[in-house]
């Protein structure tokens, strides 16, 4: 298992849902920035589950400890170690589970793989792993303000309904993370009858990111596109990832997509800031697919470890959208990718720009 | 700059476009595969300028030479170290570029990174680069074969002109590497009239791996998706990738979606072939989205170094569309994820499967 | 900061002296293999402060809390991640220490290093950090039991007293962990002056790797005796590591050092196992050079941080002899280093041997 | 096999003894950095063999030649490819080693570790490996110049000839490197004694690092001097590291060793300029171990790949004492592991000191 992002920012999850608890090592956090319990508490809040009557209704408080690496709420430059415990684990819930392979899920390659899992809650596989990424990334985020760099993100597409503006400062005042509030009201209407139908439905989270100076990325194969890429596609339940114009912009022709530069603004942004993997001084723009979520109420055929197939309902407390939920942990992971880049160009110029 | 990709099959290409070569030194190929240098060869021939009516007509043998790490024909296990040199370089051509930011390029990131660069050609910018990943690619592909893995690709859209079908042994008998043979047609007119306006158009490349079995790929930061996505947008003009059902899969339900499993099959491949970071025996399939090349005959307004902008018609021999030159480098790629994760997998288990 | 050791099989540290507590994830552990959190327990007794008279009187318990990647006390191939409280900090003590640089610590170099730091019990520099490395040792001696490969180490030399037999049997039956019974006795009567003259005194720690096979190590940069070199001058107080021969090697001939071979048997074992970076099937022999530990009771002139110096008596409960305690760090150190080697050439065969 | 050093400023080798060349990749090169050829050349041609008469009488002029990296003399800031090619290899001289296992050498190993082997010279193992070093160490050199850091180094002993003085300008003004003219006259005598003997002997090579400021190397596991012990032990015929007092220090007392600081200066250097793995401010001191060659024209027992041995005496050009061409790759090596951590430092704190 590989669960280190990052050459120089790097971070290692670890925890299983059903064990004793999830967190995270952050080694790399640059010494001396402010470093807030509040602050990292906040996005957890923002990740965990039975926040809205959207989400999964599971109940876990996700209290972080912090176990290392700050002194007197300033980081030290030393490995920040972060602890939530498991609390709400029902793992008799999953008992029936233990001998089958959920669709969708990683069950089987896991099994394939290993040789040998914990299959309460998907174990290792599930969605709990983020919490780590979540704490992590707040810290990413607290440095990164430090030199102006700031990350935004939302729900801009649930199924086919899609938003039409992108007004940030929306995105907690409705339950979506959708940043048109008129797509929201959509969205939610959309999310709530598939949940009622015990089915669920994808979507697109989208990602600004804001005041990164140009030069940043490391071309040839450490480019800011191939690791935020890297980023994305580790989060559950993404398949894909897009900068700028991405796929809509196959169709276009290079001479309306090269984004004209005057040496101080861009007419436009199809590069979504991000030119040879390298950072052009726009604004960074990400946009990732997030499949319907995979854990579903509906009973479904599933293939028994011994061979033959069964149909379960799984019973449990789903996300009939995981959108609202793949924000915070999206915007955590392009901050991550955004400081490894950031500690990677100082290295380079010896100083800070 | 960090030029290495993969963590056990270790590959890092160097050289400017228009300096004394380029290459690349691949530390990790296992011992004792045969190693045909026909084989490198050929996907070299694969993927040089001038192959086509509707390539670049610069021209450039690229004849590769190895350098170590082979004996008698087969690995030793050492490091590979392959160079080809460059032998077209007009350099010349590029003297009015020295002292403006070409629009889409990296030019300006470099110069804001770096503080400096090699201006000829775009320097260690250019597509260039790609002549080390290919002849890399090719010995992932030799070790592959061993264990039945196999990948192929083509492109699938040219513009707003789509594959309707996946015959992918039509591939090499159109310019286009379509592996539809009518929608080939269309494309190549849809080239050659953007190549008249001195223009560019985008387009999507779709890669298929056969034969991969279940459990490869590092969950949960170096996942086989995660590091497939970070392969594919470390190419020159990528813009967005994606796996299995990708973004159209994000208006459908969970109960269509899960592609059901029997212990044996899958009823559909909306996953891609991974599954929580791990291939779960099915296909692989990613796309790519490769924008419109942002090298141009048409006049276009730059950044001057010095302050102020001026209107210059790059001339030159461009790509009107780099999707066909894309195929063989997004193979290669793909096949040094898959040789990564591979050799993981070995390293977990202890045994071949 | 950078506390990751190993490739493949990871090992990262955390915590500072006086912090919450210490610990360490270790992601790269294979999966399936019994872990027994006893024998976890059993090796950081062993380091513990206070097991004897001869050793520092501060009390610790340490504890260890399993908080992931073992289920049902087996190993999953995930990131196990362990936790050891800090209890007996008597962060008061150190108030004085909050302005000076001690003499040989690594004080002022965290200083200048980090500009800020946590002065408590040396923070992060503490030898408290150990834990986590005895702990993620405790794991590789299981993983490379299972391929009968065994670690055993002992002290061979306290000042100027030197073992002459290698009963590696002894090595738990005295506090000096000597293999040599009589030698124990004049170490344990020399460590006990010199504590009582508040001062301090070095030795050599030697470890032996029994059951390596032939192959292990990665030339030409990650050769074995190059990571167990790091592994070794990684551990506080150190100052050299030699292998088989060593230094005193140096004054020989080639015609007698070069361990004639008839390919079952060694004649004698300069190579120390190792040849070329690759073990060579005879035994890993590896010394370890342990300084006189820096913190000593005797009043010592200290630079302040502001300027000047001062005369201060560093009350509190040292090691007159850190051996004692560094060998179970060694052995675990080794056994990491080792088991990252055997992960490795498993990658690169494709089985166990 | 792993042939990359350091983490930012990464060097790969590559090449065998008897193959078309050797060289190295240089990614990691800081951007800006004047590059002389020369400079180069001239640490070349203090590795490269025939240089006096008692080096081997092996030729190779070893030209190197830049293939990337490098525009109007100043680095790019992009992979920096050297290469040399081979020229003295008289593959027909090695026929009767292809079935036999050199005492001493990694042929054994090799074998086992690969399953395959270039026998010729040595193949991969053949210290014609260290060319590609040295070439990295030379671009390292000039980039630590740029901030006032510089390193010296030679032969302190040669079997039981000791130097008793330490004046560095002497080094290059006779055949064994030695800073001490009396001491050099007798190491050369002792070597040339050893070589009609058609024998080995042994020595230690002694490097000095200056201007190095206190704050560089990363705890817990990259500390500087472990990353420094790495670095010698990956060299050929290495078999021990020692940093300031090193193994005679532990029969001291800590009150001795301490190193007094008064802020500005230091009363001692024990440490040998490292403390807690971070440089104090003090020249870092670094002594090697050399083994007695294991290439010796004596009659030799050697097992036989096929079972059985037989005696053999290895025609050829030997080294009688390697220390002489031992010092331009410890002081290239030493200079690859400062400017890794020079680099790391300027990640951490955003600015060159």
């Amino acid at each position: 298992m590989s669960s280190t992002f990052g050459r120089l920012f790097r971070v290692t999850t670890f925890g299983e849902s059903h064990g004793p608890g999830v967190g995270v090592v952050v080694d790399g956090m640059p010494p001396g920035v402010r470093v807030e319990l509040g602050a990292i508490q906040h996005e957890l809040d923002r990740r965990r589950p039975g926040q809205s009557a959207i989400t999964t209704q599971r109940q876990e408080a996700d209290r972080v400890e912090l176990l290392s690496g700050v002194y007197e709420d300033v980081s030290l430059g030393t490995p920040i170690a972060m602890l939530v415990r498991n609390t709400d684990a029902k793992s008799k819930d999953y008992d029936t589970l233990k001998a089958v392979f959920r669709p969708g899920h990683a069950d089987f390659g896991y099994q394939e793989k290993y040789g040998v899992r914990d299959h309460r809650g998907g174990g290792r596989s599930s969605g709990r792993e983020t919490v780590g990424r979540v704490a992590a990334g707040a810290l990413a985020k607290a440095a990164l303000a430090g030199v102006g760099v700031h990350v935004v993100g939302g729900t801009v597409k649930v199924g086919s309904v899609a938003a039409m503006d992108r007004d940030w400062s929306l995105v907690e005042s409705n339950p979506v993370r959708c940043p048109d509030a008129d797509a929201a009201l959509l969205m939610q209407a959309l999310i709530e009858k598939v949940r009622d139908e015990k089915d669920s439905v994808g979507g697109v989270v989208e990602l600004v990111a804001r005041g990164v100076p140009a030069g940043w990325g490391d071309p040839t194969m450490d480019k800011l596109d191939a690791a935020i890429a890297s980023a994305m596609l580790s989060i559950p339940a993404t398949k894909g990832v897009e900068i700028g114009g991405g796929f809509g912009m196959v169709e276009l022709r290079g001479s309306l997509t090269n984004d004209v530069f005057d040496g101080e603004q861009y007419a436009s942004n199809f590069s979504g800031g991000i030119a040879g993997g390298i950072s052009n001084g726009n604004e960074i723009v990400v946009r990732v697919a997030v499949r319907p979520a995979t854990s579903i109420g509906k009973p479904q055929t599933m293939a028994k470890a011994g061979g033959g197939t069964e149909t379960v309902a799984i019973e449990g407390r789903h996300d009939p959208c995981i959108c609202p939920r793949v924000v915070p942990v999206a915007e955590a992971m392009l901050a991550l990718a955004l400081a490894d880049a950031w500690l990677h160009q100082r290295a380079l110029r010896g100083r800070e720009k």
